[in-house]
């Protein structure tokens, strides 16, 4: 994967191409490889590409939704022209003649999927396609090139007469990322018991609009150790405002002993000194502390207001997290 | 329209809306009916529902579009969906057995349009459907309940084996709204040549990365006087931080005399000084100034840091705003 900030040259990228995969014999889709293996961070972007989209159609804010297995039909359809334009904007593409994108003087069609293979309509028939596919439960993406012919499908056509992806035809996709990683979905990924205690949290709560606060307090006494996004947050919540439920949380679970650290101030240097992730901008990593035990010299430890923390494990006192973090 | 913050009665409720129109011999009908029109600041919030889910589906800020015409299909099914959603969480309506909504024990579904008419599955058959119905290019909506009968539909099916509302069928709607106003989409209301100056404004340009600040600029230069909100500058800028970019239009549009006033400190008063709307929370309102002329007095003035300010008219000197406001 190239990374450097500067346009490369077009010959030696090439030539690393070549080397790398024997000459496909389409110059066209070689450029266009070419193109995409040239752009900064492109697997970390196509990833966030596929996140952003998926979250965006899930729309847990509204729907308290986290699992693409519940959208409707319209969603799902929607969801690939969603992956469409973010990826358009990310990469700053333009629109093709008769396909969805022009790169580098050639038309690509967009074809994205959530399920085994794509569905290919008879439009895109001898074309370039951008093949994008996302599996969230795993947080794993491919996204490859694949110039289409008649021998790359299967025979059966669906009722619109589209047709999927042959295994010959999955066989001839050029990776641009073959391995790619979507940021993880926290609650996707979480045990059924631990997410329905979350989401249940606020059941026979009969206050006037703070059941979002308390699902958003019993996130993060489940979820330590981990980054915990914003957007993860806001579909607990069922709110806009998901940095404030954060920093609401903080002083609620302060007394159980739980910090949540955000990338500002003195928190990268804890999560560092504790040995966790630190946060991205707009994510929180939650621990459990305990006071630094002497005795223990081979625990990670950090200072905050003068006294020493651990993190916290069976057997440790209970005590409350600091006053001020 | 109701629109008491306290839940009132529901025999009262019935009362007014028997005599408002003959009672419509569907008791299930008319419970949701009386639900809706004792929502407190029912029209607001439709429209801002409408506002909101069009403007997700446009997804300006990356696609630089501002209207609906411009989606494509899977994205105009997928609007229907959007506005349901939106819907749903603005009114906190629970999901129906087999239909979208569940509304005081009543199953609901959700039509929406912005074409001229609706279209109806055959699974609606029998059924309360919420019809919701904008135009975008007129800012104006309406949202009506009506249970489906075979007489109310046209004879003549799509190919998806749906059928339109026939003249009957919707002169049989109950109106919730009538006559909604949707927030103004600003661009799509703007002459051509204004348009094409905002896009414009940074054409040429080959610095990295403020194109969005020139359009931005260009934005409050052309349209003063009247209430621009965030999705429109981001839809200009095609950036995500639009405070940010109004912020430092301000400062561009100083020497030009031009202000732009927001929500915050002495703002709402500069603006009902000067007799302009007075912007939202998230909305700005933009008006170049003059030098308050002594000799006539029956120009609104504002003092802002010990100086008399006056909307510029043709004619005036033209001035820079104030240093600070």
């Amino acid at each position: 994967m190239e990374d450097s900030l500067f346009p490369r040259d077009t010959l030696a990228a090439r030539h690393i191409a070549e080397s790398a995969k024997p000459y496909s014999g389409d110059p066209a889709l070689q450029d266009v490889l070419d193109w995409f293996r040239a752009q900064p961070n492109l697997e970390a972007r196509f990833g966030q590409v596929i996140r952003q989209s998926i979250d965006e159609v899930l729309d847990g804010q509204r729907t308290g939704r986290f699992d693409i297995d519940e959208l409707e039909k319209t969603e799902k359809t929607y969801l690939g022209t969603k992956v469409e334009i973010v990826t358009r904007s990310e990469f700053g593409l333009g629109h093709g003649q008769r396909m969805d994108y022009h790169i580098v003087g050639h038309d690509v069609d967009s074809k994205f999927t959530s399920g085994g293979n794509w569905t290919i309509p008879r439009e895109a028939d001898g074309h370039i396609c951008l093949l994008t596919k996302a599996n969230d439960h795993k947080a794993h993406y491919q996204v490859g090139l694949l110039r289409i012919r008649d021998e790359f499908l299967n025979a059966g056509k669906n009722r619109d007469g589209k047709r999927s992806i042959s295994a010959a035809g999955r066989g001839a996709i050029h990776w641009i990322v073959e391995n790619g990683q979507i940021t993880q979905n926290i609650l996707l990924s979480l045990p059924e018991v631990e997410r329905t205690a979350i989401f249940n949290a606020s059941a026979g709560y009969r206050g006037s609009g703070n059941g979002g606060q308390l699902r958003t307090n019993e996130l993060f006494r489940r979820v330590q150790g981990k980054p915990v996004n914003r957007n993860t947050v806001l579909t607990v919540a069922s709110q806009d405002d998901g940095p404030k439920r954060v920093r609401d949380a903080r002083n609620h679970l302060r007394p159980e002993g739980i910090m949540i650290l955000g990338h500002q101030s003195q928190h990268p240097r804890i999560a560092r000194d504790l040995g966790l992730s630190v946060a991205e901008k707009g994510s929180w990593v939650a621990v459990r502390v305990a006071h630094a035990d002497s005795s223990d010299a081979t625990r990670k430890k950090t200072r905050i207001s003068g006294q020493e923390y651990v993190a916290w494990r069976a057997g440790d006192t209970p005590v409350a997290a600091p006053e001020s973090y």
